[in-house]
């Protein structure tokens, strides 16, 4: 990183900080960007720089984790089986919210109390797992790859899924990865229900 | 229905039928309400009335699917088992896309290309899927009720997912049955790749 990055990084980071004290101070809704920016001691055109809504702003953390889970599949060796490339994708996620429990709480908090940020929220997702499908459909390869991929993201997503709704609803901050666990322990035991085969 | 709400209804449908054809003649982005109200001769209040926003005149039509899909899957008999219950909503849908295949695949279309609507695509789903997730959990019943009938939304809805979605950009009006089989068969079969246990 150059000297420049390094300092953009670090207002990056600034703009972030401010916010969510003031989101968990007065809430999402009553915060201004032009507070923010106030608060953070940088123009309001700076931080519209940085983030082109409030809500991009209250969500950026998630796009960070996404794209670190994304590099922890990409990155596996080639010969590595599907079902690991998947457990380092789940492996990421966990890893990311155990070194950001508190923001990223908040951010599920804003995420969920707020439609405009909640159906943003929803976009991010359901980009990110098009992203991670056609990098397991290349994994998985042969005729059924894309159809599989795709039942397989989702699979995932919904053990990393119903294990944070619990965790940040009610949960102490090291419960998230006993959460997974048992998610994860249910799937591949054969415990979820599957839909009876169509007449 | 009483005469007011025949009336109601026609309204509501007719100003579908002519936004739908407005969007597709020239674009959701260059349509707008009051258009939309001209060519249906009704006030541009009148279309505000029923409609929001003009996302969500797009989308009404998902919220009828998933509404009729909510219903089966509840009127199901206390004793039917889970899997059947998970079918019959499965069923439902199907029948709805097999019943307005042209405007629900427009309506995928245009929450495909422009992200406001497909981000509140993502959120309607998001909150249909946590309804279907607390009807299916009370008929779990136990301790991890809620996780299993998490799981198992997240799959039925992956399943129906990832066959639209191959549907709308490529295929036939009736693969879509075709396409829901195949991904309900890999999954039942245990095809589908679940992550490794987590280290």
């Amino acid at each position: 990183m150059s000297l420049r990055e390094i300092k953009m990084e670090r207002t990056r980071e600034l703009i972030v900080e401010v916010a969510f004290s003031r989101f968990q101070e007065q809430g999402f809704a009553a915060t201004t960007m032009e507070e923010i920016a106030a608060a953070a001691e940088v123009g309001t055109r700076t931080v519209y720089r940085y983030f082109p809504t409030k809500e991009a702003l209250a969500l950026s953390e998630f796009v960070a984790v996404f794209d670190a889970s994304f590099h922890a599949l990409r990155d596996c060796p080639e010969e590595t089986s599907v079902s690991e490339v998947l457990r380092a994708g789940l492996e990421s996620l966990l890893r990311s919210y155990e070194e950001e429990p508190d923001r990223l709480r908040a951010a599920h908090a804003i995420a969920h109390e707020t439609p405009s940020v909640r159906a943003h929220f929803a976009y991010l997702l359901e980009t990110h797992e098009a992203t991670l499908q056609q990098e397991v459909a290349h994994r998985i390869g042969g005729a059924s790859a894309e159809l599989l991929a795709s039942l397989a993201v989702a699979q995932t997503g919904a053990v990393f899924g119903s294990a944070v709704r619990k965790w940040y609803t009610t949960g102490a901050p090291d419960d998230l990865r006993k959460q997974v666990r048992a998610a994860l322990q249910a799937l591949r035991a054969g415990e979820v229900p599957a839909p009876a085969p169509l007449a």
